[in-house]
C-alpha cells in the first residue's frame, strides 16, 4: 500500500517544541509512515517522538533534512505525488477525489509549515489544500487531511512492538503494560 | 440551532500558550460558538483570539471561568451535554451516533484538558470520547470531533463582519481586505 510522509518546514527550536512535538504524535496516530523535520535541528523533539514509538509502538519513522526542496525534488521524481496543507490552498472537499485517485499508486508527502511558508513550498506542490480558508493549526490541519485520505479506517489502526496500551473506558482508564 | 462551546482545562500561561491558542482557533474555524479558558488566566492568548475574531470575522465568544467544576454542573442543569475529550475514552466512531442524537436538541460543551485532567472531569462528562486511544493532540483531537459532529459541514461555514478573507488558490495567495 502507498506510504504517507509528512515534511514539517521551518522548525523553530525553542517557539515551535510542543506543535511540531504534537505534529509528529498526530502523523503516527492518524496513519502516516514516517515524519521528517526541517528548519532548525532539534534532537529534544526528535527524542520525544521516538520515545512515543518506543513505548506506544510503531513502526513510525522520524528523521531529519537540511535541504527540504531538493528533498521534495527528489521525492517528485522518485516516489510521488506532493500536498502543500496551506489556508490559502483549494479546499480539500473539492481536492480531496483526485489526490486520492493518485494515492492509489504513489506515495503521498503532507508538508506543512510553521509561521511562513517559503513560496518554493508551493510551487513545487502538486497540489496547495486548504483544511477551511481561516486561520487555525497545523496539527488540526493534517489530523483532518490524514482523516479524508484514510476515510475514518486511520482511527482504528493497530500499532506493533508496543509496551502500553489503553483498553476504551465510559470513565477513568485502563491501561495495558508489557514486555516486548 | 444547538451550539458548541469549548472548556480549555488546566491552561497554564508559558508552556501551554500556543497549543491553547490553536485550541481556540480550531474551535473558531471548526464551528464551534464559543472557547473558555480556565486554569491560569492569560490575557495575551485572549487578545490574539480576540484579533482573529476582529480581522478574520465571527460570531466567537471568548472567556475565561476560574471554577470549572461549577461551570460543568450549571451547564448540565441549564444547557446540556458534556462531551470530554480524552484518549482513555471510548472511540468516537461508537460514541458519535448517541451524541449527534442528543445534540439536536441540546447544547453541547466541549471539554479538552492539557497534560493532566483531574478525575472530576471523567465524572462530570456524559461523555469520555477518544480520537484514537493514541498520544497526540488535544488540538486535533478538537479538529476531528467537530469535524464528525458537524459531517463536514463547517468546512463551509462563512463568518460575518469580516475584514479578511482568503480566495483560495491553486498556488500563490490571495486576500481580500475591506474595511466594515
Amino acid at each position: 500500500m502507498a506510504r504517507v510522509v509528512v515534511l514539517r518546514l521551518g522548525h523553530r527550536r525553542e517557539r515551535d517544541k510542543r506543535i511540531t512535538t504534537h505534529c509528529g504524535l498526530v502523523a503516527r496516530a492518524f496513519g502516516a509512515s514516517e515524519i521528517i523535520l526541517s528548519g532548525e535541528e532539534d534532537n529534544a523533539v526528535m527524542e520525544k517522538l521516538k520515545d512515543v514509538v518506543e513505548r506506544w509502538g510503531g513502526p513510525f519513522e522520524i528523521s531529519y533534512v537540511k535541504n527540504w526542496k531538493d528533498f521534495i525534488k527528489e521525492w517528485k521524481e522518485r516516489r510521488g505525488i506532493v500536498v502543500h496543507l496551506t489556508m490559502y490552498g483549494i479546499p480539500i472537499q473539492k481536492a480531496i477525489n483526485e489526490i486520492k485517485e493518485k494515492f492509489k499508486d504513489s506515495d503521498l508527502l503532507v508538508i506543512i509549515g510553521a509561521e511562513k511558508v517559503p513560496k518554493e513550498a508551493y510551487f513545487l506542490a502538486d497540489f496547495n489544500v486548504s483544511i477551511t480558508n481561516q486561520p487555525h493549526s497545523e496539527v488540526a490541519a493534517l489530523a483532518i487531511f490524514l482523516d479524508r485520505l484514510f476515510q475514518g479506517k486511520e482511527l482504528e489502526r493497530e500499532f506493533e512492538n508496543w509496551k502500553v496500551k489503553i483498553i476504551p473506558q465510559k470513565r477513568g482508564k485502563a491501561l495495558v503494560k508489557r514486555d516486548s
